[in-house]
């Protein structure tokens, strides 16, 4: 696509340019914007229609939407915003320079400005902070023939028209009813007889993640957000709902790997925001890790009385950082999907402890047999069978009860486990290794 | 809710339960559900009307389908398998024994029975497996008012009805026409002129991840499965790509920490099945991880000369292992998102080299300059600043290229790299420590 874009700007074709556009879908033609250059992407964006400028826009990277801006007159501001969803102009305000901001806000007309403002108020990761305000409520009295005359009237302007809600002269929610059970009902049924009381709500606050699980867990479209009164105030839509789903997937990959998390996309970012962000957990695991490397200095007449003990530590901190990070993650990922709750930490330490000690005794007898046969040297063998036990027990516990305890103080699981544990695990396991080897091999 | 069910139950209060079960959220209560007793279970779900059983029966574990299905005469069987969609048959009887899928397949119509048996035909992770064959699709030279008559005709039985599919006489895909485009029509126009030609379709053998990436991709809610004549089979829906999406993401999560995945939920595995998915991975490391071991004690003489050497090992190792996950971390996920092409590999690597010579350059003065101050040791704080900056470097250079080699050679990028990455990392991280150690200390 991106190269017949360019024939038809070499060639000067701008009128087959613009048909060609016509007919093609906006993320296609993003993705091809996003690769040509600025005064390229400039031209080619000026030839959409506005409708699909608007659309396309929404599917740019910040940073190109902030190029086009600059390029604007105010005239052109207000073709692309006001035909942009509330919801996505409050997306793109919130992060763009302080200048651009305003020419977007100079720009709106006067309802767009306060939805956008409203939208603006809640929480980054709130429900209300991805929800939209355009959507269709109907009234029980309605008709269905007065209800699909709303759904055409307003259709146009709302971003999914699949879902609508019943709400009374308060605008309190009180029920649901979708296109599909409007269409396979008479004309002159009313709302309130059809519509669903039994309504699966979410309020402007609670947790965008939350809100996301709830769409995977019931197979929804659209969930309705309700403020502290019931009051419907906007929808969440379920391209949103995949959105956050992804963004918090990431995010938790990030966090688990020590890095922290950035909304910007791996190519866009510098290799100096790359460093950023990931210079901070490398130097605190660096500097944690001598406290490991401390405590073998303390041992250090065992390992100068028995040499061969320093082999087996790769050995043994990599099986207790494996053991632990097999549970954590699983762990980490049952909490986020709402599958393990804070309150379930008793059932999972002991379904852990127990395939702990399954786990633990098989590699223990495998290595242990191994070195006794390797080294014919039987107290060593011991000293690793009986560590690998303890370790594996210790990591698993630890890998379990860490990142619940850091769900139940309320702090991120993902951030709190996974770079923390490696430390703590690695510590405990070299401290049962040279305790056990001390008193087996009488070193003291 | 179960509270409530119990009540009744133990009340014998059939009538009110029922009553009350009728105005409940299926997916509420399969999960109440899985939270009685067997019988309880029976009982409860006896007194469901059989369009709710079905939909119920969908949302409820393997294991509880299974012990339903036990309990039912053929007479019940029938009554719940012929309001399923065929898809979703299809994935309960990929899961259950023999028995229980011969039970099933006696009692579904002749036409579910072909449809079952095609759908059971596509491989485990294709978009054939993942779609439904109930869909509607309409012809070009059908009027919208003709569409909408299809539409209640069959929407009752379809799984989406928001996305209608235009195909010609032989089942060639045509186009697409989405109900608001309908719905916003006059009623004599003909479908031909307002459906979209420009349709994204996938093939019944793409993967499902990459047909779930698309929905990501384009905000749709279903989308169309063409054979390789583009003759139209199935569509995919939305709710089913999120559940693809969140399954692989889960898979990727615990290929990553070194488990092999399973489909079932944490709390329904067994203690053994839990150690059977957990103790290949963990034998295989412990074992690999003796070689760096092996390389330790070709360096005995190294830390019997300078003991202090062997206080550094963790820290390099953890080092090594936290650089260079950061960047096999960034790279899967960017693989399993789409963003990193394997193509991208030279980009990428240039990329994390130049990070790794910033961030190395950073641990190394910090660390080399407090083992200076500490140990007033020069030698060996430019030992370890040394090894410092190579390590980082190996590391993430490791970390980027063995998952997008992975990818190149059709391997899968999460098995491959994470659990490889870290033996692979670990022995280069000792050798280039002791190799350095011993020309700058001279010890050989």
């Amino acid at each position: 696509m991106k190269e017949k874009i360019l024939q038809y700007i070499n060639n000067k074709q701008f009128a087959l340019l613009k048909g060609y556009l016509m007919d093609r879908n906006s993320v296609d033609i993003a993705e091809a914007l996003e690769e040509l250059n600025d005064e390229q992407m400039v031209i080619v964006f000026r030839l959409l229609d506005k409708d699909d400028a608007a659309d396309v826009f929404t599917y740019l990277s910040n940073d190109d939407q902030e190029k086009l801006i600059q390029t604007m007159k105010d005239e052109e501001v207000k073709d692309i915003v006001n035909n942009l969803f509330a919801d996505d102009v409050a997306d793109i305000v919130g992060e763009m320079p302080a200048y651009i901001v305003q020419k977007i806000l100079l720009n709106v007309d006067n309802q767009s400005r306060d939805y956008i403002n409203e939208l603006l108020k809640y929480p980054k990761d709130s429900a209300g902070s991805i929800m939209t305000i355009e959507y269709i409520d109907l009234k029980q009295s309605d008709t269905v023939a007065a209800a699909f005359n709303k759904i055409k009237m307003t259709g146009q302007d709302t971003e999914s028209i699949y879902t609508e809600y019943v709400t009374d002269s308060s605008r309190h929610l009180l029920g649901v009813v979708s296109l599909k059970d409007l269409l396979l009902s008479d004309f002159d049924e009313t709302v309130g007889n059809i519509m669903d009381e039994d309504v699966i709500k979410v309020y402007t606050t609670d947790d965008r993640e939350y809100v996301a699980n709830l769409f995977d867990k019931y197979d929804f479209l659209a969930m309705p957000v309700v403020d502290t009164e019931n009051r419907l105030v906007g929808i969440v839509t379920i391209d949103d709902a995949i959105d956050v789903i992804s963004e918090e997937t990431s995010e938790d990959f990030e966090k688990m790997a020590a890095i922290q998390p950035s909304d910007e996309s791996y190519f866009d970012m510098s290799v100096v925001e790359h460093t950023k962000h990931r210079i901070t957990w490398l130097m605190i695991l660096m500097l944690s890790s001598t406290i490991s490397g401390t405590i073998l200095t303390y041992y250090e007449n065992a390992f100068a009385a028995v040499p061969l003990l320093v082999s087996f530590i790769p050995m043994i901190m990599d099986t207790g950082g494996n053991s632990g990070s097999q549970t954590s993650t699983l762990i980490i990922r049952g909490l986020a999907t709402g599958e393990i709750k804070v309150s379930d930490v008793l059932r999972c330490w002991w379904k852990e402890f127990r395939i702990a000690i399954i786990c633990g005794s098989i590699l223990a007898v495998v290595n242990g047999l191994r070195i006794a046969i390797q080294y014919q040297n039987i107290p060593i063998a011991m000293v690793i069978a009986l560590t690998i036990v303890l370790t594996v027990i210790m990591a698993k516990s630890i890998g379990c009860l860490l990142p619940l305890g850091a769900k139940a103080l309320h702090m991120d699981p993902a951030v709190m486990a996974a770079p923390l544990l490696s430390t703590i695990v690695d510590t405990a396991s070299i401290l049962i290794y040279f305790q056990i080897a001390t008193i087996i091999l009488q070193l003291a």
